[in-house]
């Protein structure tokens, strides 16, 4: 594999966005962005955690205005791409366009892994707009493969230049990976890429066997600054395709000292797996479920993993959190017949 | 894969000792070893993190006698079964001979990997004592795995019962597990185990490739709880290897409630990968030159990187300190007439 065969995007300050509560300032961004770019990171990404529009109650306030923030990132850089994330539903066509005209070369559209179709106007409007411009599925294990397949062929149909399977909860194991990024190597004409989680320890494993296969749009954070148990660890990603003699042309030790020296300090908690973060992957189930399952299990007098594993099994997505309190009572009443 | 094929040993008291500055103490060790036991572990170890006898000024001095741990982690069980490890030369056969006494029943004898001879008396008391006895091959990235093989079967012409490649310094990479594994349970008749630190966010993966290829005796320590970057996550692996379909008899919950509730908060730092910890492992040395490396680095105004991935070109190993100041007097040499 040659140098120019994988690129990496940096999602620290994005996804990140989510260890952080949020509260990135424009110095941590224009100094971790600077550092990025001189280690020849070709692509950063910066929004709210939630994508474009992000900041609300609902989703976390931010501390700063994320246009300022990507402006800032901006003007930090010389030869890397700044990137925006959008969640259609959550981010609008206008913000797109605000970012686009700060300055941002690449645009990620985000739906959960089968809803694809709302993404129409916005990868349009993304090319319209001269962005590179990827296809964001989101709990891509939730579906099988055919089915994430054919959300897949809709991103492209509709302009995207790359589609990535991205492992939200970190719930995916080494040999689903494969078989999705196998199948839409098949399947697609574009770019493949991976997004991967680090809830069960398998965000290194999988982005191995992603590459393996033929993904070559690889997501990272520097110093594992994700949502969850944070993302695959860039620097150590670097370190590990180096060993493996595939080139990034990424500058590993200006990495190392940007997630020692810049990001570490910032970190209000270690990325560790944790028991919630664990579960989560686990179930694979959002982690807003979380706080709801917990708060049910109190109620009810049961263990919210008994919840939120459920809640996997019958594959409830975001928006149908109602059905937490419904799930909490039948487990309760199957306890409590099991007694008698 | 049944039940009984997949044996854990749990390390943190062990391993994990290391990350706490062997400070743990009597009711750390029982409430813990109680839980594990509770959590259907089958082996738990404890002992110095440099094994018997390491409570020293060179390894640092445990704050509890660890024949006091052993003995309370023996009282604290009821199923499951205490293991020491013994490093010759560390620890002295009158140690395991103390620990035996005590109701230990697996002793785990530890070499540098090209020194499997020195184990052969440890290895024969050990199995004189009735002691299940594990030849434990450290620092296996080190050699060719022709080299390894001979090696441990070394190990199994003195008696031991298993053989373990040990990943110390986390740099191997799951390919080369494969190449290792598929290698000793081709030429060996004995059990083969691996056991890895997760300073390239490998554990988990180099684990599951282990155990794919047959390895059926496999070291994790729970919340990551071990030296450098810590171990495989044990809770982490079950919940993995119960999505495989692979049954270790562990109850999951239990095991998650222990790692947040009894050895999350004895953590003294977070078991993150830090810069100290990937360059170990990135350059395949012993974490006792970093300290060393880190001085020389001052003294020669260079970067410690350097000098930690030339010596583990060289394949410098423990003992070999003095080396350390020479590398970096020729790395600042080198440097010195490239910029003439």
């Amino acid at each position: 594999m040659s140098e120019k065969d994988l690129y990496i995007t940096e999602v620290a300050l994005r996804d990140g966005s989510h260890a952080i509560r949020h509260q990135f300032t424009i110095e941590q961004v224009t100094s971790i962005a600077k550092g990025l770019d001189q280690a020849n990171v070709p692509y950063i990404e910066i929004s709210h955690g939630d994508g474009l529009g992000g900041s609300s109650l609902q989703y976390g306030l931010s501390l700063t205005d994320e246009l300022q923030l990507i402006e800032a990132a901006v003007d930090a850089v010389l030869n890397a791409k700044i990137s925006v994330l959008l969640l259609p539903g959550i981010g609008t066509m206008h913000e797109l366009k605000e970012a686009a005209k700060l300055g941002v070369k690449m645009s990620r559209i985000a739906t959960h892994v089968t809803e694809a179709d709302v993404a129409l106007q916005h990868i349009a409007l993304s090319k319209e707009l001269g962005l590179e411009t990827v296809g964001f599925l989101m709990m891509s294990h939730m579906v099988p493969t055919k089915k994430l397949v054919e959300q897949a062929k809709l991103m492209e149909s509709y302009g995207a230049d790359t589609v990535y399977v991205v492992d939200s909860a970190g719930a995916l194991l080494p040999h689903q990976v494969k078989e999705r990024i196998l199948a839409l190597k098949e399947h697609l004409q574009i770019h493949v890429g991976f997004h991967a989680h680090n809830n069960l320890s398998l965000a290194m494993a999988n982005t191995l066997v992603a590459i393996e296969e033929g993904a070559t749009r690889i997501d990272g954070s520097v110093r594992c600054l994700g949502a969850g148990a944070g993302n695959t660890q860039t620097e150590v990603l670097v370190a590990v395709l180096d060993k493996l003699g595939i080139k990034t042309g990424i500058d590993l030790y200006k990495l190392m000292d940007i997630a020692e020296e810049l990001v570490a300090p910032i970190l209000e908690k270690p990325q560790e797996i944790t028991k919630d973060s664990l579960v989560l992957g686990y179930a694979g189930v959002y982690s807003s479920f979380l706080l709801h399952a917990q708060r049910a299990a109190k109620k009810f007098g049961i263990d919210s993993r008994d919840i939120l594993i459920e809640l996997g099994k019958r594959k409830v997505v975001g928006g149908q959190e109602d059905m937490i309190i419904d799930v909490a009572a039948e487990i309760a009443k199957n306890k409590e017949s099991a007694y008698v």
